[in-house]
């Protein structure tokens, strides 16, 4: 019997075309039975963030990086052509005409293909990022964890 | 007798600096005799277009989006101290000096060392981007193609 | 006797997000007896730069380029929300009050830890960066070098 493969992905970036690029990969080897991680830290943090604002109680410069930081998937930029925001919505419309998934359905198709989803505690406690004001269906961990899957990772990615 | 090594990059980024460095690690694989696989997903396409217009029909917003993104590797800018399209001309002027290599002859080399350059088929539509528009020696392929290869590779990288 | 699992990083931005990442991954990488060798190449070789001015003669280009580029860890900016460079200063901040080690310290640990830290030679001829404005225990080397590491490697990243 084959070994069962593993694809681990670091989700650092923010933009919402290199977030659907990530989990366009993941869900892709999820389906071909690969055990899929995606550790989200720094700005990729920000695609598990709930859409509703969340009342979290929070230091000056917190409070100030959490309005900053767009509430979850939806509401990210492009990492080209974004043109004060007029690019997502352009990429969404087109999107939409071609049937591909949008970002939001992608990371909850993930999450029905038993894609762990991962927090990174230690740059949300920099970013201010609160465990209530992200999803209820992820994990939390630090680098160590991500290490252990990654060695002994078949397609390793930082995106 | 050791078995070949392998090396796939997806290609996202749409950076001049970001494909030169994607495609001198492609070529120096290739030189080592490794199997190499190159797949350009999003603003990475745009290395591979042609640099002549090519007249095909397209809908309003993927005629738009034809016309913003870079007709090809020469008219790439860079990531860092683009300074509105003078930046890639320094750096341009600094590789003479050097002699290295432009981008465009990088990507030949790669295909002339047998380099497979491969364009991702779902972008293409999300931009626009007809086969006629890019580079005739190229392959099209999905994400299970690149997972297909990127399960077996030594190196894999996401640029 | 396990093996040892080698993690190979290619630095190729100067982001200091980014380059935090990447340190924080090999300092944990090293921490777990990995053996470990990042990359820099591009900007990511400003993570190297010494803080203090070099006098070094130049050419015209290389002297520009030189100056406009931030000499060392401390001064790079952030890949999001750098705001002209208040950015650093306010995630500094959050990083003194939270005890996360800033970038300067993570480099100084990495070397501590035996991390293997490669100036990438071809890239600082094109920006023009001699070995004396660079730290004095890092090593240099080219393409050819980093294959031969990544080749092996457990866990290789482009960042």
């Amino acid at each position: 019997m084959a070994e069962t493969k593993k694809t681990t992905i670091v989700l650092f970036s923010g933009d919402y075309d290199k977030a659907m690029a990530a989990y366009i990969i993941a869900n892709g080897a999820a389906a071909y039975d690969h055990e899929v991680t995606i550790f989200h830290t720094f700005w990729g943090l920000n695609a598990l963030r709930k859409p509703e604002k969340q009342s979290i109680a929070k230091g000056k410069l917190e409070a100030m990086f959490g309005k900053m930081m767009p509430r979850g998937a939806d509401r990210m930029g492009l990492s080209n052509m974004n043109f004060l925001g007029i690019g997502p919505k352009l990429i969404k419309k087109v999107m939409k005409k071609h049937n591909a998934m949008p970002l939001p359905e992608l990371i909850d198709m993930a999450r029905e293909q038993d894609v762990r989803l991962i927090g990174c505690t230690m740059t949300m406690d920099l970013l201010g990022l609160d465990e209530k004001e992200l999803r209820d269906d992820i994990e939390y961990a630090g680098v160590a964890a991500y290490l252990g899957e990654a060695s002994d990772g078949n397609v390793n990615l930082f995106i």
